[in-house]
C-alpha cells in the first residue's frame, strides 16, 4: 500500500462511518459489530482467508521477528504452544533507555494530528488486524491455549471490537471541548470583555500495555487503542508466554502509522529475556505516564502502589459466584451453566467458581430439586457436554501453564469430588495438556471450606458451595464481592424478590450482574459497545472496560486564551 | 419552605432550564453564567439584600451552629478573622465511628434517586446559596482575609458557578449511558440472542472535601457538588481557619436533602479541635472513597501515596511564570500585571509568581525598553494601582495567616528590591495585616537565585527575574512547569514565532496560557463553563476543574441483563 493513500481524506472515507457507529453503539448500547464472528466471512476483500492465514502463521515460526525497532540490543523469546510446539520467534530485545525517548520523538505531530486523525488512524489499524484475523486464531491459539474457534472469536473479532470501542470512547471524550471557542463577557455599558480560547488533548507520554497469558489481545486492545487514540505513545510489554498476537500487532500499528506519515515509534514492543522482569523496572520509569495490566493481584496491588507517576488500570483476581436460589428452566439452567464452567477449561476471569446452593435444594419447573441433585444434574450436564471427544477438545481448549494444572490437581483434595476432571486427548495435538472441569462440594457453614472459595483458584474449578439458604448464599456473595471481588455474578432465582436482593448486593458491591441466562447468552462473555466487563468499583479490577472514567485520565486539556 | 414542594416535578420546573443550560455552556464553553456578580442584583426573589446578609452574618457569630448531626460528641471552633475580630463560633465535633456509618445510610435511595434527581437537588442547594451570597461574602471575607467585593464574587458566584459546572458534568457523564438497553445479535437463520439490560450509576460511598483557607467555597464546590451529584455521600473537612463558609453550605444542603426526602446525613461537617489533625485519620477510613484537597504539596502528596482506598483530586503548590518577551501595549501589559500581582495580596494559587524578563530588554510599541526600566514601571504601575488606601484594602484584602506574613518579610532578602512591601492601615478593621506586594530582581543565571525562583512563595511576593533571552525563558519556563508544576503561564509577545514557541511548552508540559492579556482578564482568574482551572497534567495538580475526568470516577455503573 502506498503512502499517498493514508491521507487524512482517505483515513476519513475509509473509517468515519465505522467511527460514527460506534459512537452510536457506545450510547445505545444495541447489539452492534463490524468485525464477523465466524470464520468463513474473511477472505475476501483483501481479507486471509482460513488457509493463508494458517500459512501466514506458519510462516513466521522459527523466524526473527524483526520490527527496526531503535535500541534493538539482542533478541528474545522462547514461546512454546500450550499445544506443545515450540514456536520458536524470536522478538527484538529493547534498550529502554534509547527506546523511551525514540518514542517520545513522534508525539508532538501525534498531538497536533488531532482526535478525529488519530482515531481515524487507529481504526485502519484495526481494519488490518481483522483483514488478518485467521492468522491472529492461530497466534492467541497457541500462546493461549484457547481452542481454535474461541481464539478466532475472543482473540479476533471480539478483542477487535473492545479495541473499536476504546476508540469511541478516547474520541468522544476529547471532543467534548470544542477546538476552539469565542468568550465575550458582558460588562454592563462598558464594552464586553472578549477572548478567543483554543482547546487542544495533550497525551499524558508513553502508555505501557502489560499483557497477559490467556486473552492477549482482548485485554490488550482496550488499553494500547485508548492510550494510542488520546494522544500517547504505547509500549507493548507481552506476557512472555504470549508475545506472538501482540508482536503481530505493534507489527501492523507500525506500519499504519509510517504510512499515514507519523513516527512508527509512537507503538514499540517490549519483550523480556527469561527472568528478566522488565515489567518492574518499566513500570517505574518517568517516561511511562499510563499502565494497562491484566493479570495477578499481587503484581496490580505492586504496580498501583509504586508506579506513581502512571495512571494505573489494574484488572486482578476475583472470585465469581452464581446465586442459585430456584429457576423455571432446570434444563436451560444447567447447559447454561455447564457451557460456562466448560469453556477455555474455566481459565477465564469471568468464569463463576462458587456456585452458591441452598441446602434444603431448590424449586424449579420440575419440581423441587435437593443441594445434592442440582450438584448431580449440573455434573451430568458437563458430562454431556464433553462426552464426544471433538466437542470437549473444541471447548475446553489446553491448559495454559503447569499452573492451573498444578491448581487443578490440588482443588480435588479440597472436598468431596462432585465431578472430576479428566483428561482428554487432543489427537491433533498430542503434547497438550486438556482437562475437563472438576466440581468439588463445600459446605459453607464449615469455617475450613471458606479458604478454598473465598481465593481464586484460577482455572477448571467450580466448588458447589451448600449454604443455609438465600438470604445466607447473599451475605456471601456481599463478603466475597466486598473483599476478593469478581469481575462476574449470575443469579438464577423466580422471585421478584430474591431478584431485587441480588440486584441490590450487586449495585452495593458494584459487581456486574447477569440474571437467569438458560440460553446461548454466558455469564462469563460480554459484548463490547454494550456490555460493561467489571466495574472498576470492587478489587477485581480497578477499571470498566470500557467507560468514560477509562479514557479521561489518559489525555488533558490544555487551554490558550487570547484577547479576541 | 414546604417538603413538599421539593417534590422531582417542582425541582424539574425550577432548575432542570438552568441544568440544561449549563450542559450547553460547557460544550460551547461561551460565556455563561446564572450567578450574578454585582452586589446589587440581591434583594429581590427571596435573595438576601446587602443589610439582610450582613445581619445574618453577625447573628451566628458568638453561636453554635448545631447541624443535629450523629455522632456529635462536642463542640469545638476558634476562627479570627484575618481582619481581627474572632468570630466564635461553635461547631459539632463528629465521632467518625458514628458519623461515617450514619452517612452511608442514606447511600441507597440517594442512588435510587437517579442522576437528574440528584443534579436537580444539588442545583437547589446551589440556588440557597445563591439567595444568601451576600451573607457568604461575609463568612468568606473573615475566614479568607479576601476583600469584601472578592470575597462576594469569588466566593459566591463564581465559586457557585464552579458548583454548578460540576453538576453539569456529573449529570452529563452518568447520563452517557442509557437506563436500559434492549440487546438482540442475529444468529443466522436462529432467532436471534436477546438480552434487556439496565446501567445504573451508583457512588463510590462518602466522600471527603479537605478545604482550603483561601477559597473555602470556591475551591470546596466542585469536588463537593460533582461527588454528590455522582450519588456519594460527602464529608467535608474545612481548613480549620475557614469553617464557616462550608458550615453554611453544608447546613444549607442538609435542609434541603431533607425537603427533598433524602437523608440529611448525606452531607456532613467535620471540624477538627486544635491540633486534631483528622483529615490524615479521615482520609484513610476505609469508608472514605473519593478525596478532594487544596493545600500544601506535603499534605497532598501523602494523600495520594497513603489514601489507596480513595480516588484523590489534589491541588497543591506550584510557581506560575510569565513569560516577557515584547508588546505592543505596554502600558496595558504593565497595569493588567500589577493587578495580578496585587489581587488578593498574591494569595490566589493563580498568581504570577516569576516574570521572566530578557536582560537586553524587550520591544514595546513605546520604543524598546530595558530590564531595569520593565521592572521599574511594573512596579511603578502596582504603586499607581495602590496609592490610593481604600483602593488598596478593596483590592488587597488581608494577609490569611501569619505564614504569610513571615515568607513575604523573607523574601525582601532574597535579592534586590525592586517594588517594597509597606502596610496598609485598614480604617474598619485596624487589627487586620494588609500588605502591598514586594518585587524581588533575581538574575536568573545566577545558581543561588534559583533556590527562590524555583520555589513557590505563596503570598505578594513576585521574582523578576532576568534571563538571557526569550529562548532561555522558555527552557526556565519548560523546567519550572515540569519540575514544581504550574496553574498558570502568562506570556507577552508580538512575535508569531515566540507564540507558537511558548504555546508548544505549554502543550508538552500541559499547562493553562494565558497570552497578551492587557484589559479586564487576568492571569490568575478563570471562569467556569468556559476555562479550565488548572491541567492535571503538571506537578501543581492531579485534576483539572472541571472536566470529565474530574467526576467519571466518582461512581461506577452497574449493569444487570437478563433474557428479554
Amino acid at each position: 500500500m502506498a503512502a499517498a493513500q493514508l491521507t487524512p481524506a482517505h483515513l476519513s472515507e475509509r473509517h468515519r462511518p465505522t467511527l460514527d457507529r460506534a459512537l452510536e453503539a457506545i450510547r445505545t448500547r444495541a447489539y452492534w459489530s463490524p468485525h464477523p464472528e465466524h470464520p468463513k466471512a474473511y477472505g475476501e476483500d483483501g481479507s486471509l482467508s482460513a488457509a493463508d492465514g494458517l500459512a501466514a502463521h506458519r510462516a513466521v515460526l522459527g523466524s526473527r521477528f524483526d520490527l527496526d525497532q531503535p535500541g534493538t540490543d539482542g533478541w528474545t523469546g522462547g514461546e512454546v504452544s500450550p499445544y506443545g510446539p515450540a514456536l520458536g520467534v524470536e522478538y527484538p530485545h529493547a534498550d529502554a533507555d534509547v527506546l523511551l525517548p525514540a518514542m517520545r520523538a513522534g508525539l508532538g505531530a501525534w498531538r497536533d494530528a488531532g482526535p478525529e486523525t488519530r482515531a481515524l488512524v487507529c481504526l485502519e489499524v484495526l481494519a488490518r488486524i481483522s483483514a488478518r484475523t485467521h492468522e491472529f486464531a492461530h497466534a492467541v491459539m497457541h500462546t493461549s491455549g484457547q481452542a481454535f474457534m474461541m481464539a478466532f472469536q475472543a482473540g479476533g473479532p471480539h478483542a477487535q471490537d473492545r479495541g473499536l470501542e476504546a476508540v469511541a470512547y478516547a474520541y468522544a471524550e476529547q471532543t467534548r471541548t470544542p477546538r476552539e471557542a469565542g468568550w465575550s463577557k458582558p460588562q454592563g455599558k462598558r464594552d464586553p470583555l472578549e477572548l478567543r480560547k483554543t482547546f487542544t488533548p495533550v497525551g499524558r507520554g508513553v502508555s505501557l500495555v502489560i499483557g497477559c497469558n490467556t486473552f492477549p489481545t482482548w485485554n490488550g486492545y482496550p488499553g494500547l487503542f485508548a492510550s494510542l487514540a488520546t494522544g500517547n505513545a504505547v509500549l507493548v510489554k507481552p506476557h512472555p508466554r504470549a508475545v506472538l498476537p501482540l508482536a503481530l500487532t505493534v507489527r501492523i500499528a507500525r506500519d499504519v502509522l509510517a504510512e499515514a506519515g507519523f513516527d512508527p515509534n509512537l507503538v514499540a514492543l517490549a519483550v523480556e529475556r527469561p527472568g528478566e522482569g522488565i515489567a518492574k523496572t518499566l513500570a517505574v520509569r518517568p517516561e511511562i505516564r499510563i499502565i494497562d495490566y491484566t493479570g495477578s493481584t499481587g503484581f496490580g496491588d505492586w504496580l498501583e502502589a509504586n508506579a506513581r507517576q502512571a495512571q494505573v488500570y489494574t484488572e486482578k483476581a476475583g472470585v465469581n459466584t452464581v446465586v442459585v436460589d430456584s429457576t423455571d428452566d432446570y434444563k436451560g439452567m444447567l447447559s447454561n451453566l455447564a457451557f460456562s464452567l466448560s469453556l477455555y477449561s474455566g481459565q477465564m476471569c469471568t468464569t463463576p467458581q462458587n456456585l452458591l446452593i441452598p441446602r434444603d435444594g431448590i424449586a424449579t419447573e420440575a419440581g423441587p430439586k435437593s443441594y445434592d441433585e442440582v450438584v448431580a444434574d449440573l455434573a451430568a450436564a458437563v458430562d454431556g457436554l464433553l462426552g464426544d471427544d471433538a466437542r470437549a477438545n473444541g471447548l475446553l481448549g489446553a491448559l495454559v501453564n503447569p499452573d492451573v494444572k498444578a491448581r487443578l490437581e490440588a482443588a480435588a483434595g479440597l472436598g468431596e469430588v462432585a465431578l472430576p476432571s479428566r483428561e482428554v486427548v487432543n489427537p491433533d495435538f498430542p503434547d497438550a495438556v486438556v482437562r475437563t472441569p472438576l466440581m468439588v462440594k463445600l459446605d459453607g457453614s464449615k469455617p475450613d471450606a471458606e479458604a478454598a472459595y473465598m481465593s481464586e483458584c484460577f482455572g477448571p474449578v467450580s466448588f458447589a458451595v451448600a449454604v443455609d439458604s438465600t438470604a445466607d448464599a447473599l451475605e456471601l456473595l456481599r463478603r466475597t464481592v466486598r473483599e476478593k471481588g469478581a469481575m462476574t455474578v449470575g443469579a438464577y432465582t423466580t422471585s421478584a424478590d430474591v431478584e431485587r436482593a441480588v440486584e441490590e448486593v450487586c449495585l452495593e458491591e458494584s459487581a456486574q450482574l447477569s440474571l437467569n441466562l438458560t440460553g446461548g447468552v454466558y455469564v462469563n462473555q460480554t459484548a463490547a459497545f454494550s456490555d460493561f466487563h467489571g466495574s472498576g468499583g470492587n478489587p477485581a479490577a480497578n477499571a470498566a472496560l470500557c467507560d468514560g472514567a477509562f479514557v479521561a485520565n489518559r489525555f488533558r486539556v490544555v487551554e490558550v486564551r487570547r484577547p479576541a
